[in-house]
């Protein structure tokens, strides 16, 4: 099989009824192999608000009781996993939406929940991922698209931090061909100055990000973003880049190595 | 392959979670290839009320505008088909949800809005349903899960009605393989007094529900099941049973014929 190309998109896209529309019809140009991974972080915390369901975020993780894990569910597993289909599909891309439970592709372990009890929140173990059928997926011609939620494999389904699934996923691809993880979101990469869209760093390596974080131009929310994209380039992924979702059929963004 | 069994559970096995979980279980015993569909009307309703969205509901189906199509996509896609998928999964069957988009598998023709405009609401031609998708699926053991929502390859969600959406996808299993059609709900089956369930009509051809029609035994509700129940039958489906949820491994139910 060719290259693999592994995409993930954030909430701020999602957000946005055009950019979203926009980002589809660039990702069904997207030539080869490929594989979706989408979050929806903010359509599901208006949701808990409409349905009177708090929100508890800790350490920018959202904590996941039964009720919020329903919320989720409906919201990334449904709503956002559906559109992005049904948009997917008129683009003539033939795309498939999935969560972990779907033919059992990806099991999540869920947290200790010692120190803090996440609830229904799941880590994903690379190595337990089905390639097999994703590859046969891709063999045929048809597109993945994953939301984050995953399951324990006993009836229970698990919330996930799209970001790691997208590293996982990925991880997992590059068992089947060489695989290139891209991240999407609202800026035009890492920036070394957040307000300066221009400021782009084209190119961050191990060296270079322990700087970054030392002088802290990488700052809370981007190092997990960060830590998930080296930890993919150190199992196997072949590139990984972070930069802005309109930018996706473009050669720019900040690549990590 | 052999004989493909195609099951139908609606709202009251869905809303009950003991029910569903007994369901669930029964459903993972049935051996050979199957394929689940399930309705949800319910919670649908439910979350409706909750978001302050109306319910119109013309001759018992659901008048679809855009917030409630948002509605039924979250609910029926995500929150009970994923939920029957990880409880499938936790007993041992490799079950995948799936849309009408996903994999581009059912497309509809939203219904038109002359003389009742229902919206979002589509019809399904079973000519239509890619039934290599479902034949590549079932051959390598993998059970297809369907819940209502289909596409129309434009990038619109549309509602179905999820017995029609069964009678279909029977039709397009029937290509594959003699294929077995069960529709499932609270009942034991059409009853002669509907308030005794001892009154089982055990067997229904079209002569016999011609009568019951005539002499009004067979109500409104039960006519559209009975109807997709024959439409089934004559469009190359082995058999149809209509039966209780809790007898699917019970030779019992009303077959039509």
């Amino acid at each position: 099989m060719k290259n693999i190309t592994v995409v993930k998109i954030g909430g701020n896209v999602i957000d946005d009824a055009d950019a979203l529309k926009s980002f589809v019809k660039d990702f069904a140009k997207l030539e080869g192999p490929k594989i979706l991974i989408h979050g929806g972080g903010k359509e599901a915390t208006k949701m808990s608000a409409k349905l009177e369901i708090p929100t508890t975020m800790i350490e920018g993780r959202r904590v996941t009781d039964a009720a919020t894990l329903n919320v989720v569910t409906m919201v990334y597993a449904g709503l956002i996993n559906k559109r992005i289909i049904a948009l997917l599909q008129a683009e003539g891309c033939n795309a498939i939406g999935l969560t972990g439970a779907d033919a059992n592709v990806v099991t999540a372990t869920r947290r200790n929940p010692v120190p803090i009890d996440y609830g229904y929140v799941g880590d994903i173990d690379p190595a337990k991922i089905d390639d097999s059928f994703i590859a046969n997926l891709l063999g045929s011609g048809i597109v993945p698209v994953f939301c984050a939620i995953m399951h324990d494999g006993k009836g229970n389904l698990l919330n996930c931090n799209a970001d790691s699934v997208a590293s996982s996923i990925a991880i997992a691809a590059s068992r089947i061909a060489p695989a290139d993880l891209c991240f999407c979101f609202e800026k035009a990469g890492v920036l070394a100055d957040i307000d300066d869209p221009t400021s782009l760093i084209r190119s961050i390596t191990a060296d270079i990000y322990a700087g970054l974080k030392k002088s802290g131009v990488v700052n809370k929310g981007m190092i997990p973003k960060i830590d998930n994209a080296f930890k993919a380039i150190s199992s196997g992924v072949r590139s990984v880049t972070i930069k802005y979702s309109g930018d996706l059929l473009v050669d720019t963004g900040t690549v990590i190595s």
